[in-house]
């Protein structure tokens, strides 16, 4: 391991979300130190994609191995996960990071490809206008990769780091206040609350896209007639493709570098985590090869 | 008016769903006797969109006049319907019937269009496996239409003469203990009920589609992470193309009249929608022209 990230899946899953025991942590880049079956994988620097897949079911032959029935996913479920020295992935879930992208944005590559999963199931073009809520960790890399398409992108953003982060990118923020209603093709919510989905609901036009970035604790009360009535189309997004990412790290056309706030050591990972749950706190590290102070 | 049809959301309303007070009545076929702007239309056979749009809201402007901002519907909201001897529509609203259609053909012409726009927001292929879950009124048609795609359908229908029916399309009907869960790329629920939604939920394979084709009484609870997790698309879908609708009655390549239980004439409204509101039952027409007996 070289770095690890935290994302908000692991918050949720040490409030005992996921029914998980054992090391956490799902976004990496590490170095190959043992594969027995290629040798001439040993010493490459990697990131790995995190569902554990089995080849054999109707999903894996319908070619969805990320929603393999037999999944086990890295740091989630029924596999340790990246809070450690080393851990362990089949071989065809690694790629190898270009030269020159650096660990601190390489170990981005799993949330990275997430946000680009929007892109792989919605379509986005110059004008259309786009609603991205909450800018927080994940919110941050949507909005990079959807202004990628020329939309008329603006971006729910509560927190003065996240608005600046979003200034650097050119990216216009607004507050909750001032989002239109009814008026945005497609709206992102990336805070997998409540609050956030009645916020999206609001804001998407008639016929318009809902995408729900993020899992929702609980179950929603939702009014199903007013789907119906305005034919809005909700969509979940998932785990998305790596090679993508890793091509926007290549050219630049996304830098994740400035989301850091703090990198720890391994063992005050605990402290790390508490760290990425403050509220407006975007990416926290964690560096197994740093020694606590 | 040639004859009017009864609908699910007529008896809706009936129950206070909708806000509602004057003549009900949305489906229809009807023979022009006025029209100040444009005289040649006296004395066409016509149908007539339900929508009443106001060309001029941002909806209307983007080419969705069945989401204007300011609209009417027919016998629904704010004009009165097609359960009586006259109806009012504006001229833009109107279909004329073709000659081979007959009227008990043509009044199908909205709830068919309402149909097909699944096929407006959705692609279907061969061999894709579809599911509807309901063969009521609305179930039908849909099943009807979407066979045309050639896709893998199969539909869930309860009453014998559903099912007698969708053995006349040569339309396999299953029951719902032997729907195949998360095996289905698209499922569609015309049932409008939470349980209907749940077996749907059930049967729609990770990314598939599950289209919401009937309005819902009250909120859902919905477990939203799942629908994340699975990466399912919700479409809500609502009315659709009439002149479409009009090409599949008049090639025959749907033929709806087999679904009519009943005629009642216009003083026996009341009777009428009593039976269809009956368990199993289809379509239950309203002929002004007749006189009870």
């Amino acid at each position: 391991m070289l770095l690890a990230g935290v994302c908000s899946t692991d918050l949720e899953l040490l409030r005992g979300y996921y029914a998980f025991s054992g090391i956490p942590g799902h976004e990496f880049v590490g170095r190959v130190v043992a594969c027995p079956a290629e040798a001439s994988w040993v010493g490459r620097r990697v990131v790995g994609e995190i569902n554990l897949s089995c080849g054999e079911c109707v999903y894996c032959k319908a070619g969805m191995p990320t929603h393999c029935a037999n999944r086990k996913a890295l740091g989630i479920h029924g596999h340790w996960g990246a809070f450690a020295e080393k851990l362990s992935l089949p071989l065809r879930n690694l790629h190898i990071v270009p030269d020159n992208v650096s660990d601190e944005a390489a170990v981005f590559t799993e949330p990275l490809a997430a946000a680009l999963q929007i892109q792989a199931q919605v379509s986005f073009h110059p004008g259309q206008h786009v609603l991205v809520v909450g800018a927080g960790r994940l919110g941050q890399l949507v909005a990079q990769t959807l202004a990628l398409t020329g939309c008329q992108l603006s971006v729910v953003a509560r927190h003065p780091r996240q608005r600046l982060l979003l200034e650097a990118c050119h990216i216009p923020w607004i507050t909750e206040e001032n989002v239109l209603h009814g008026l945005h093709e497609v709206v992102v919510d990336t805070t997998g609350t409540p609050e956030g989905f009645a916020l999206a609901r609001r804001a998407v036009m008639p016929r318009g896209t809902l995408v729900m970035k993020s899992t929702y604790k609980g179950d929603l009360t939702v009014n199903f007639s007013s789907l119906v009535v305005d034919e809005i189309t909700l969509v979940g997004s998932r785990c998305g493709p790596f090679a993508a990412a890793l091509q926007c790290l290549e050219s630049g056309k996304v830098d994740p570098r400035p989301l850091i706030n703090a990198t720890y050591p391994l063992e005050q990972a605990a402290e790390a985590i508490a760290h990425a749950a403050q509220p407006g706190v975007l990416k926290i590290l964690i560096d197994p090869k740093r020694l606590a102070a």
